[in-house]
């Protein structure tokens, strides 16, 4: 039998230091690679900006949607992500997985409607054989904008039916979707199950909110998992920690 | 008048010392950058590898057809080539060129006859919008052999049809194809025309050897030049300095 295809998104906000600028937090780092090096999925890993992109991106006011032309801008913001994903990529080949970086700036563009394109062959070839690619958020050309941001969340969209993922994961700094009690909803069928507790989103909100990844989750048709750090090894291990997406049509 | 579109290819060995590994030289590359920079043309450059890519590749036997599942050995000569590549699109943005990476490891995979797919939109857009994409030689995916070299010849002739180029200059260390006698051969229509001077070669051979430079030009359908480092600001400007390759069918 061959081993499950499982697309991991490792949030920004759980391998950095949310306080301070540009710092990869170790020893979570270190926890989330050695429950990567324990499974034996064929993976593809995702991580998010944390503090490595977020300020970059805010101190030249690039977003999803707004972009820059200005060339020095667009490369401090991908240099900082691609120092983040140079850590998260020697963290696993140390820990013996077959890590190798895979960076969107070389793989993505979006048309004018902000539509994202993604080159997924490299990524795929790449899985089969026996690598695990590790993409970043990062800037990518818009038409009509310059660069703009390509998030972790979107990136896990468009990645999810191009290797056939089995499962998708996404291991946040909070350990589920959170109903209004705080307590974690185990399982979201329809958005309208949560909307109340994780606010309003429209269809293409993939920038980081709850409510952007509930809804993105729902439509991929593969079922998701969002959990907290520590669950990280249960979910590569085939359980469903924290909150189950159901996928499929709404 | 919309501006030319060029693909120009800059030799390894030009912007590297030879003799020391991984040493740019810095005073080839300022010349190279100080006649970019001058040019109007909508530009996508590419370099090779010269002494940073090619003797880690010898060192883990990686070549355009034989490859390597250890990720450490592929990191190793990627690596090599994103710090050369780093060094040009620097000195290109010091000179006020809007130069952008692209990393061919995210772009590019090889099928199991060692076909190359380039997925070439994102150079389009960064082109589209006004950005430089700056490519190099790299290691990339290939079918049942884990990862394999990619040249930046292989590059130029992926990228010249998808952006529609006006125009393609190999900038290298020799002037242009010499002859027997060592003159430089003004143009060359078939590859007959040469055969003699620069040797035999198959059509798939495209890394880096003139006679797989001239039999890959030629199949292009773009006019193509090939010239050396003094050169280039004549190019850049619109002459036909050295060999003109004079693509179109054989």
């Amino acid at each position: 039998m061959s081993p499950e295809t499982v697309v991991l998104k490792l949030g920004g906000s759980v391998v950095t230091e949310k306080d301070r600028p540009e710092t990869v937090d170790t020893a979570a780092l270190q926890r989330a690679v050695a429950a990567v090096a324990e499974s034996d999925a064929a993976l593809v890993v995702v991580h998010g900006g944390g503090s490595f992109g977020h300020h970059h991106a805010d101190e030249h006011g690039v977003s999803t949607t707004t972009g820059t032309r200005d060339p020095e801008g667009a490369l401090a913001i991908h240099d900082a992500m691609v120092e983040l994903n140079r850590a998260v990529v020697e963290a696993l080949q140390a820990a013996g997985v077959a890590a190798l970086p895979v960076q969107p700036l070389s793989a993505a563009a979006r048309d004018e409607g902000g539509a994202l394109s993604l080159a997924t062959e490299p990524v795929e070839r790449l899985l089969d054989e026996g690598f695990v690619p590790v993409l970043h958020g990062d800037v990518i050309a818009h038409e009509g904008e310059g660069v703009t941001v390509l998030s972790g969340d979107e990136l896990v969209v468009a990645l999810a039916p191009a290797v056939d993922a089995d499962r998708v994961g996404l291991c946040s700094t909070v350990p589920g979707v959170l109903d209004d009690a705080g307590s974690v909803v185990d399982r979201v069928d329809a958005f309208a199950d949560v909307a109340d507790a994780v606010g309003d989103s429209d269809a293409t909100d993939v920038t980081g909110g709850m409510a952007g990844k509930v809804r993105a989750l729902l439509a991929l048709g593969v079922p998701a998992q969002i959990f907290g750090p520590d669950a990280l090894g249960a979910f590569l291990a085939g359980e469903a920690p924290g909150t189950t997406i159901a996928g499929g049509p709404e």
